[in-house]
């Protein structure tokens, strides 16, 4: 299936590209003066071959999954925060969700790897409530919530393989899945998000995997680790990687041995995504290493990536100088679940609303440049 | 009324900054996780002094005036493009008006200095068509068109002084009586735009003046003109410095002798939010010189300034730089008009739905940092 979808993906229409500046450069505006919102809307225009793209459904995919290595003693949160924080989204609670009602899109959390059993979810009386909560306390588009679960959580990396092969490339076709599925339902523009106690310790050895750089170069302090836990983690990832020996020629190798569910499923979307000809947003470090597991395992998926924002964990900028990808915000985020991809998608939108509702100079009555 | 303007301004009380920072602590993410989005919210709370602040009703001021200058060759668009533009603004046809609808904010056109009447402006028929078209074509909130006119241009700084002294306090008291008129209206957010063809001219000039660089080091291509247009620029900006040594201990010389309407508008509209206790947005370039007037007037008008952007044109960071203000995005735009501030207003705003809309850990029951 991984192989069927990428052989779909085609390089993005220059021509439209082309097209797209004729107008842009005839808008009552200096040429170039509206930056990097006249590339995006130009990137807009040549990944969906149309002229007048419309973005009017917007979804944001946060994949849940659990850590292993979180045995480790890597993070500053304990592992039930992973199921706590996916109740916190069904209730219209976290930040993924104050931000994507800001920009008007969808929230979708997708279960593949947490450690919990959501289907008996009903039995606990927080849930229950949760699930009612969800239902009345917003007008803006609910959350939903969709069961893909590949594994109940990876296993600690630093005794063996996080997943088996298979399970890294059941967890990319999950994104495909739900690309291919949300194409059909008319959405113009996905983005990733994560939530996984842990995960930018495998998101830090996939860095380092792929970019080369040594693990202390690209190893963070997530959501706010000390200076001993901060040395044990990167001991822990370096470990890792001795003990697997994951294969940086072969992406879902890197996957299953260091990787994590929730990083092969925002994989596994950027894939179907492209091969669907649909924009997505990749939010910060962890949607970032996914994204790199996508680029590696087919490099023409770039041109359909927008990356949301610089995050301020130290190793994301590796991870998008490697695909060769610009940032589009840098507000110090570090919290993932989709939100620097929630503010990207206004900046985006922002860039298509002045390439479709500027007046030209010839509309406007605005003399244009000195000799021209 | 400048003086009296100043002596309202206090220092934001940090006791609300304390208060917004440990709500911002009790949020369902990692302590700091949303760096500036936790910024901007808590700035808003100390400068309203509200612990729940509304940002209901948002204004963009675009002021627009002409420079004398431009007969120096200095612009790569004829004069009369600013007018035209403005006849655009009230047509909802400018890159300002497509990014005040996304940001749901309102415009209002103030001509503070534009060289044409706008009252006798009902006799061209492109304009009476243009301002009945402003009234149908968009559902969202009208562009106001407010005359204040204070000079038919300025002078040409080269030969003189751009403007008398009294011209000049006369477009700061223009600023003020706006930041006076639309805080009794309402409004919870002022933010700033500019329109004047060759407005880079004096802008780079008042930096150069209040920064103490080289005029070189802070003068650009504005709208984008060619290599021996650019040397000229630098050598008129050089001259209007040496025939009218202008003080830089004293901003409202400055503003006089090589400054422009509009960003004196800027100055005192930004002088007028603080002594009402407004947040106010300043866009790019021209807009920061008109930031750093009101900064060199009164420094504690800092504490309620926004930096939207950082500008395409060199030049802008020094100017931030000496107030101390870090930008909010940055997009390689080098339009004005307030387009950045526009697409800060979002950012912002993101950071108070943060504030006021994420759940607690308690509120979600979400275990807290381990040892906590």
């Amino acid at each position: 299936m991984i192989q069927e979808t990428i052989e779909k993906i085609v390089p993005i229409n220059l021509e439209f590209a082309v097209k797209a500046q004729r107008r842009l450069d005839n808008l009552t505006k200096p040429p170039g003066s509206l930056g990097r919102l006249e590339e995006f809307a130009k990137r807009l225009v040549a990944i969906t071959e149309n002229v007048m793209p419309v973005l009017d459904k917007k979804v944001i995919f946060t994949f849940a999954g659990d850590h292993g290595v979180a045995d480790e003693g890597v993070s500053a949160f304990p592992k039930e925060v992973t199921r706590q924080m996916v109740f916190n989204f069904l209730q219209g609670g976290a930040g993924i969700n104050v931000l994507a009602r800001h920009a008007g899109a969808e929230v979708v959390v997708v279960d593949i790897g947490v450690d919990f059993d959501f289907t008996k979810a009903g039995d606990s009386p927080d849930s229950t409530a949760s699930l009612r909560f969800a239902r009345k306390s917003w007008d803006s588009p609910l959350t939903a919530f969709i069961s893909k679960k590949v594994v109940m959580g990876t296993k600690n990396m630093r005794q063996g393989p996080a997943m088996a092969r298979d399970e890294a490339i059941r967890c990319i076709e999950v994104g495909i899945e739900l690309a291919n599925e949300y194409t059909k339902k008319g959405y113009k523009i996905f983005a990733t998000g994560d939530m996984g106690i842990a995960n930018t310790t495998p998101s830090s050895a996939i860095a380092a995997v792929l970019t080369g750089k040594p693990v202390s170069e690209v190893t963070g302090k997530g959501t706010g680790i000390d200076e001993n836990s901060f040395k044990n983690k990167i001991k822990v990832i370096e470990d890792s990687i001795a003990i697997n020996r994951p294969d940086s020629k072969d992406p879902i190798d890197v996957l299953s041995k260091i990787g994590g569910a929730e990083i092969g499923g925002i994989a596994g979307l950027i894939i179907g995504a492209a091969s669907n000809r649909i924009p997505v947003i990749a939010d910060g470090f962890i949607s970032t290493a996914g994204a790199l597991i996508a680029y590696c395992i087919e490099p023409k998926t770039k041109d359909y990536m927008f990356a949301a924002h610089n995050s301020a964990e130290i190793g994301h900028k590796a991870m998008l100088e490697k695909i060769g990808l610009r940032p589009i915000l840098d507000l110090d985020l570090r919290l993932g679940e989709g939100t620097g991809a929630a503010l990207a998608i206004l900046m985006i939108e922002a860039g298509l609303k002045i390439y479709k509702e500027m007046a030209t100079f010839g509309e406007a009555g605005v003399s244009k440049k000195n000799n021209q």
